[in-house]
């Protein structure tokens, strides 16, 4: 590579529209040259995240102006450094943009959002990159954070997981898997519920484009339901309100269904059976704990190298000229596990 | 008083009708006599509490059948006694049902719901009668478990309780006042605002019924609602929610707005600002913990002596004949604080 391909923002996308590339701009511009203190990093992986939706909705703060590179963090391999603790050859986890080269400094000022934090070296011989950003990354760290701590997950439970074929939500299945609990996943069509129990391991799924999703719960979880993890609201979450074990939790951790509606949608009125069912709904967001990440990586990494979850769940395209069809996909249900893009190959 | 009046169910109410005197028989009996390990017991106190509405829904598990007496606890004393641990001047709380008088015994075979627990002796020096249902009583206790364990209170908080009119919305509003917060009270009418910042001493209140609740709620609470204590449900949850503070607890004690309606409610949309917020929604039932009960009435009595609560908060009616109107009060916003019936005098 000698020139450096940019995604830039050329549109902020209306509150009710779904992200894609009509909203960004692929530009070339030259490998930049590096100052004293700064180091060039060429991008190995870029990861996304619904989060990422918010960096160009004018509604939140910090958001990226239009004609700016946009904003997402990524494994990179330095190539060359006038910082004395970076060398080539290492790998930093940082918030690189999507471009295949930047240059990192770990000076940055006052921290606008969690996505520019502190540039983090990563362990080069954890491979491939994909893995740092996937099956071991703030993906995994929120379905763990949300199964474990929101979730007060116990062996025997019944787990129902919404969006089970999503980043999070296959992490989150398999997660509960680890625990011991018997897991439902949800997802949309057959061909990702087939994914769902042979890749994920869940017990049972559940294809809500298909499926009476409210009969198929009460045939599959005869005894209630003790955790939900949610992605999705919308009368799902209804559904499994009407079914809550006792003391059960409700771990919000998004709600697509209704996230960029155009119209405010109906809420769960079966909230109500919170009360009877003595039950908990709760939603948490995953930065609030980035000083449990290393507890959150060592623990997966060790349930990893045990072989109890399985890094099958990255879907991984190639070349950055996919980034924006990547993070569309997150939208449409297009994509199947942690979407991750491989934007130039990791070094030997 | 030489017959027993007892209200006897005439018929069960409809699931979306209001409870009220057309569901009850007012009839007359002897003063009935006592067996071996019987006493009979004059009631003094009866309390009222919206579930009893359950003790009449044939959607509900052991309602009280067409023709027997209502169930209902009270606060009794015993005029006469085959049992070797009862005496003549005792004071009981028991489940002795709409009427004058009844027959108790220890040993009433399988409980069949929390209403049909133990006899418990009372302290007869704590006066008058009404206290041990009122401010003193299970409507307390639920207001306490609620706002203490629940909702976590601590000191500087901004609590907003809704029906702070009520009886465990007032005692709920006094709890959290005791906790150093800042309360306000959501209430229906002027003159019931009025009472909720004089006599419940709230910091301020909202008329539901004349002013703009999101607004005033915006305007009392510019840094957000810590703690909801919720009794009512409907639009206002809503309002609410969009108005959560960080990590804040919505603590569902009821959900009168949405509960006998003919048809279904929407639902609160804005749970989806437990995620952000990090906030936690819980239902909770008091009933669950009665074996703290002694520890609750331990510690509600001591801020009673200290002065903390009052027991102004008691709305007390004479005679058994205002039972059922009593009750009615509960579901059409009638009752201003702990709805108590007294229906004979206290010995002195």
């Amino acid at each position: 590579m000698t020139t450096n391909r940019q995604w830039r923002v050329k549109t902020h996308p209306q509150p009710d529209q779904i992200i894609g590339e009509e909203h960004f701009d692929l530009v070339e511009s030259g490998i930049p040259a590096i100052k004293d203190d700064e180091f060039l990093v060429r991008t190995l992986t870029l990861g996304t995240s619904p989060a990422q939706r918010g960096y160009v909705d004018p509604r939140k703060p910090d958001i990226v102006p239009v004609g700016d590179i946009m904003r997402g963090r990524g494994i990179g391999v330095v190539e060359a450094s006038k910082h004395p603790d970076f060398q080539p050859g290492d790998w930093v986890n940082a918030s690189m943009g999507w471009q295949e080269w930047s240059v990192q400094t770990l000076d940055r000022g006052p921290v606008q959002s969690m996505d520019v934090l502190s540039v983090q070296k990563v362990d080069s011989t954890l491979r491939p990159s994909t893995l740092h950003l996937g099956t071991l990354g703030s993906a995994a760290f929120a379905a763990l954070y949300g199964i474990e701590d929101i979730g007060e997950i116990s062996p025997g439970k019944t787990v129902v997981v919404s969006a089970a074929a999503g980043g999070v939500g296959s992490m989150a299945c398999q997660i509960a898997r680890v625990h011991d609990c018997r897991v439902v996943g949800i997802a949309g069509g057959e061909e990702k519920c087939a994914w769902v129990r042979s890749t994920v391991g869940c017990d049972a799924a559940i294809d809500y484009k298909n499926d009476d999703v409210a009969a198929a719960l009460d045939r599959l979880c005869p005894d209630g339901i003790h955790i939900y993890f949610d992605n999705v609201g919308g009368p799902m979450l209804d559904d499994v309100l009407l079914r809550l074990a006792m003391h059960a939790r409700v771990v919000i951790c998004g709600y697509i269904a209704t996230q960029y509606q155009p119209a405010k949608s109906p809420g769960p009125s079966n909230y109500v059976h919170l009360l009877g069912k003595r039950a908990r709904m709760e939603g948490f967001v995953v930065w609030d704990n980035v000083a449990r990440y290393p507890e959150f990586f060592d623990k997966l990494k060790r349930w990893y190298d045990d072989g109890k979850i399985v890094r099958d769940v990255e879907e991984v395209t190639e070349g950055i000229q996919t980034m924006p069809a990547a993070l569309h996909s997150l939208f449409t249900g297009g994509n199947t596990g942690i979407r991750l893009v491989q934007v130039s190959p990791d070094p030997d």
